[in-house]
């Protein structure tokens, strides 16, 4: 707790790091405009991604890993701009449950994210200055686009899987659904085929925290070298809660008080619960960009594949692809009735799917911490899909 | 939908409103002080308070309410700063479960609110300024205190019954540990004995959208002639999604878009649950004092009965008090667990304990809804409890 808790000052995230990250990057010209669901289109444009491993020579073993909200493309690798670990590094890696040994991963920053594919903290190359909130609102299946021309850019016409949990679920469901016969294997992980209201509403809790910020500027904090830090810390720790289930923040932190005896009879953090938010609050805003984040979740909110079908099991109907559907008993961000309204589609539409409720406490974030249940359901899935695939199982064995 | 979903200006509760309300006061003088768990102690101050019905001779048949967060004195009459009707009217009046054909029903504004009793917006005499958060913070105890100082003043040994929801649920629990003689029947509903580390947490965002808003002043709003609305509104949106379940919402709203056909693919609300969010953050702040909503949430936070007390059930030792503890089953901000506890500590306290967790989807809201297996219940109770006191029934029957 004590890293956890000091009061570190309001920073942000650096513009350079936006249109110049470390990372790989697929650029796309003036003649290869992104065309987006709002009917607008985006050009020229850019992909930043990290891959890990080596693409076989029949390109049968590429896994792409979609991150989620706030996520990033640094899955196994240091992220360079907080310095931490990547943050599946217990999921992706040698030897882990998608072996960086046997598969590809390719991992990129969503479309409208913050750490190098345009975003609107991007430069608009019309106007010499960030998009900010001139760059048209994105969908999921407009990051899935981004990505799918990016999968092109390696040759790759059928992902051996797509894995990714929350808003990474998503984009798997996505992907899933308009590109079935680019998706051997798909694991959709504590997510839904659509927003809830209540989860709209949680995001709009934030966005009004963003925007009620008078350093948002009405968008145009760069211009006028200004951040909404305030309100994007506020946004982030109202999101944090819903992550953790009420039996984890009870067990982490009860009503424990903080590096003290007795209630202070103030407004200071008195509670170790407040101070963790407060931090959670404070080191966000070193990493994402305020606009981002108002993208990032309004694509969550339009996200809804049974209104773009006309209903779930249309949104799958005829695929081939092999599913498995994994929910957290304690996530009431996505509980597992919204897995298992994807399974019934699935079902519906004759798909081959598993389904896993994993036993855990942690919440929606469950699918970001040590849960051996998780990884050897993974494991094992990917093992057996690898075979039917016939993708060369760890050590040549078949 | 229509008048939920329009968008007020946002202004704010007049201060004259807060000092001099249209209710009944009573004062308390220098000569008076009240004082408070902090060790500090206020005076002058005031409390102001409705009455319903009549008290009997032997006062015998009065029933103190009390109010939850950001409730009010005016539980069966209109309330005069924004005209709506009382806010448990099916609960308290002529003929209804609390009765004020037959009980005298007392509902004052609790220490640190904003509608007459003393709170951060009241003017300190010594400055002749606004407290501010001058104020002392102030704990459940003390509203109660504060109550019991004005059920003095009627001259009432022991209540009746003292009966609240939420916040007003805790407040009936410390009455019946702190003054067990003076309760002669309690009905704490939907509330628990102690805050948990998810309720401050969500209480905390709250404070800190608040404390964000430069127009706080760092408090000194009244005095700089601002008010922090934006962040009050932000807080209250926060908060409101938890007072309702993610069914109620998804049956009230769903995925349901505002006044449209399609997605506008931007910032404005689109969704109907964004408009009505919007709406619940606007007019909130034109009815409560920001530094009161601190002082409020930091009163509910810092209560826990068995802190107080050594245990729970140390907090009823000996009480001959008359318990009936209500919960509902979607409730999600106390839920059914939090009342289980209350009822084990009256069990192994030996008390006199009914528990009745109510079947609704309405969330923690529910006790505030047109609930009728809650009506009939405590009518059912208070009726039985009258009846052992020895108050004369409706119509004069015992």
């Amino acid at each position: 707790m004590a890293d956890e808790t000091s009061a570190p000052t309001l920073h942000a995230l650096s513009i350079a790091e936006v249109d110049r990250p470390s990372s790989q990057l697929a650029k796309f010209g003036v003649d290869d405009p992104l065309h987006l669901d709002s009917g607008k289109s985006i050009a020229p444009w850019q992909i930043a991604y990290e891959t890990y491993g080596e693409l076989n020579a029949d390109k049968s073993n590429a896994v792409l890993i979609c991150h989620a909200l706030t996520g990033d493309q640094y899955v196994a690798s240091n992220n360079p701009v907080t310095g931490k670990p990547g943050w599946w590094e217990r999921m992706v890696g040698p030897g882990r449950p998608i072996d960086t040994d046997k598969y590809f991963v390719l991992c990129a920053n969503v479309l409208g994210g913050c750490l190098g594919t345009t975003g609107p903290a991007s430069i608009n190359p019309a106007t010499g200055k960030a998009y900010a909130v001139s760059m048209p609102v994105v969908t999921i299946r407009d990051m899935v686009r981004a990505q799918a021309k990016l999968v092109d850019r390696f040759g790759i016409d059928t992902l051996f899987a797509v894995v990714g949990g929350s808003m990474g679920g998503m984009q798997v469901l996505q992907w899933a659904a308009s590109y079935p016969e680019r998706v051997f294997a798909a694991v959709p992980i504590a997510t839904g085929a659509r927003h809830s209201s209540q989860n709209i509403a949680f995001h709009e809790v934030g966005r009004q925290a963003i925007m009620a910020d008078p350093d948002w500027c009405e968008g145009a904090y760069i211009a006028e070298d200004k951040r909404p830090l305030k309100g994007l810390a506020v946004a982030r720790m109202a999101a944090h809660i819903t992550y953790m289930s009420d039996s984890s923040l009870h067990q982490k932190f009860g009503r424990n008080l903080q590096d003290r005896e007795d209630l202070t009879f103030g407004f200071d953090a008195d509670f170790q619960i407040e101070s963790y938010l407060r931090h959670q609050g404070m080191t966000f805003v070193d990493r994402f960009d305020a606009n981002s984040y108002l993208y990032v979740t309004r694509a969550m909110d339009y996200f809804d594949l049974a209104a773009e079908f006309g209903s779930l099991p249309l949104a799958f109907t005829g695929t081939t692809t092999r599913f498995c559907v994994m929910s957290f008993t304690s996530d009431w961000l996505f509980p597992t009735s919204e897995s298992r309204n994807i399974v019934k589609a699935l079902n519906a539409a004759a798909a081959n799917v598993s389904f896993v409720e994993v036993d855990s406490d942690r919440g929606h974030d469950a699918f970001l911490l040590d849960v051996p249940e998780m990884f050897s359901t993974i494991r094992g899935f990917i093992t057996g899909a690898a075979r039917a695939r016939g993708i060369p199982a760890p050590g040549g064995a078949n």
